[in-house]
């Protein structure tokens, strides 16, 4: 990081960026008991999610996460968990403002701690709006930086109405006149400072625009910039719900089928592409991932390994090996699928129940490092319409197993 | 139907109702080529499960549809194939407006056609907002009986702001005075009715209020409720996950296990009903649903038959028959899972094999019902610890199986 002028994909960055993540909400709203930053899908908090949109950016230096005292502890967890390197987390007060003030304190070196360098735009965004890309984050800090503040905006979804006092309908307003605000929001650092320096207890304690601060203590109109819908907030119970499926389909995208050098797998390999494909994932086929450093790894959760006959768990488990060092299954469960084609036919039930076991105790082990094992056992049918049938079901099987990333079912053999 | 007065649970309604619910949108927010409505999970379209929403009601007698003309047969279709009752399909126009016209319309008899019964009050809803309940549509009813107009408000999730032409914050309005207007809104038939035949062809082309209308051409200020957060309008693909998700939550809250009359079996159903408690899940253990005449059938989505040693695929093609003449899974994906307790360690793999083939034909068939059916083979392991542990794993399994529906993995056994 440092100065990033010049750099591919950096745009027109020429100064320093950090972000402020007030992190202190009780979430009541969710229904549920955790504060909804903090509710886990594909085993790890939201949070996590959040701070990852940012730390992929190469231009952005810092992230100041704000949370509540009862938090600290877990959140500190979570920084180390999933190895946030760019995260400095400090404590918030009663109020969003009050947080947001300390988190822009955090630039500031009061008392002893050694300050983080005070960057030229902070980005203000939630914590619990994980989606957030790094071209809208751009479009914000360049705006910034040219008028000052800067939000995100989307149109309206209901018509907004005034009510009378005793809940009868006043008047609706002209939809097209406003906007809601949104998140991220982008500051000349000192602008917004200075706005919180001044502000008095009352905007403390109960407002809510950050915009609205530069406005009437700095007199800066903030530049609105309407941002996609992918900016929305994770509110209820359902946003969850939503906001697991999203990551879910984005890792499901692509996968990378291993074959060895068997002519046969090969030629299955090729099929599965195919069908795959028609089901909308990207497949890429290599013959090797122990070779090739990392570059396939890196490109996908998903791996799906085809064999012939039962020669292939120690490859398994030298794959398994090589992920655990990759370090890939920190921050997604990666999927692993052994597929076994049996061309055979003689191959006893009771070898079938040996390779079971086996890839049971492989995936017991793949488990606890976020890595989840699954085999399909393949009779090849004689035919060519059985066959297709069969390549067919494989690739519905690999599909659910892939989408669904559920680790209930693995250690498990499944057949085609 | 028909009269309600005195109807446990039809609280004061003692009126008639009827819904119209125009369903001519495009849907191009979702990002899908399907018109959001149309969109389907679970087998079934969105617009299907906003129907049953209304249909349940037993004091709403009538739903009107209105469907642009290219949609006419497909919503037909949708109509038939779920079995809805109380619809009748109508042309729409060319606004949402003129379509609600329409909709209201087919009350008045016009040309050849025989009338639906004017209803004393309407409800207008959207036909992508699935979730309203009975409690809320009575409020609304009620309320539209009692003052002419009344319709669902919620607060403002973002701070609403006026932008300036230049694009820049202008002001932000504060929260608590206003209200987005949600769907549902009721009315007095010939309140609407008369606004809408009042109405100028400009309200018709661009107006999106029927509050509005009712206020400016009858004088009808609505009453105004505040809706829970379900009302929600699916929109984006987000919200067909997030709408997927929650039917998927609903349909696995309770399931049934049927044990047959072995003591073994009995004592495994104990022990699931213990660890499905555990994670949410209401479990009611009965010895034979055939018996049971349609009153298991009808509580529950979710069938485990527990069994020991391999006796049990005839009672599992008749629970499927059971299904198939009950009609049971017409709305739904029923899942089933037959747990076969190998109690005698010696059976060998080939009658595994055996078993296996047998379950995969008979969810061929019954996955044609959308019944999903997969066997889970559980060995009993001596010693109480690993006991334990093995039905842990089963419970897992169940509840994966349950919470996922999937129809890929159907005529799997699976192994604990
Ligand atoms: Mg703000
Ligand atoms: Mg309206």
């Amino acid at each position: 990081t440092g100065s990033n002028e010049g750099l591919p994909g950096c745009g027109s960055i020429d100064f320093t960026v950090a972000v402020v993540l007030p992190a202190g909400g009780s979430g009541e709203r969710t229904g549920l008991l955790t504060p909804k930053q903090f509710c886990k899908f594909l085993n790890r908090p939201l949070i996590s999610y959040t701070i990852q949109a940012f730390e992929r950016v190469a231009w952005i230096e810092n992230i100041v996460v704000v949370v509540a005292k009862d938090n600290l502890d877990l959140m500190v967890n979570i920084v180390q968990q999933f190895g946030h390197k760019k995260v400095t987390v400090v404590l918030g007060g009663s109020t969003r403002h009050r947080s947001i003030f300390k988190g822009l304190q955090a630039f500031q070196g009061r008392g002893d701690e050694s300050p983080l360098t005070k960057p030229k735009v902070v980005i203000i965004h939630d914590a619990v709006r994980p989606f957030v890309e790094e071209d809208f984050l751009l479009k914000i800090a360049v705006a910034a930086r040219e008028q000052g503040a800067s939000g995100a905006i989307r149109p309206l979804v209901s018509t907004v109405i005034a009510t009378t006092s005793e809940g009868y309908l006043d008047h609706s307003l002209e939809r097209v006149k406003y906007r809601a605000s949104e998140m991220p929001q982008g500051f000349m650092y000192d602008i917004i400072y200075q706005a919180y320096v001044q502000c008095s207890e009352a905007d403390f304690e109960f407002g809510t625009e950050c915009l609205h601060l530069a406005l009437q203590y700095c007199g800066t109109n903030a530049k609105l910039i309407e941002g996609p819908s992918t900016l929305w907030k994770v509110t209820y119970k359902r946003d969850l719900f939503a906001a697991e499926s999203i990551i879910k389909e984005t890792l499901s995208q692509a996968a990378c089928v291993v074959t060895g050098v068997c002519a046969e797998s090969t030629q299955l390999a090729h099929a599965l592409q195919k069908r795959l494909g028609a089901l909308d994932m990207q497949v890429d086929i290599i013959s090797t991932l122990l070779r090739s450093t990392g570059k396939f790894i890196s490109k996908s959760w998903n791996f799906i390994h085809v064999t012939v006959s039962n020669s292939c768990l120690e490859d398994v488990q030298e794959l398994v090996r090589t992920f655990e060092e990759s370090g890939h299954a920190v921050l997604y469960p990666v999927v692993l699928i052994l597929v076994q084609l049996d061309v055979s036919e003689q191959s006893s039930a009771s070898e079938r129940m040996a390779m079971l076991g086996a890839i049971r105790d492989v995936a017991t082990e793949a488990r606890r490092r976020n890595i989840l094992l699954y085999g399909i056992l393949l009779n090849h049918v004689q035919g060519a319409e059985k066959w297709q049938e069969a390549v067919e079901n494989l690739s519905q099987i690999t599909a659910a197993l892939i989408k669904e990333r559920n680790p209930a079912l693995t250690g498990q053999l499944l057949w085609v």
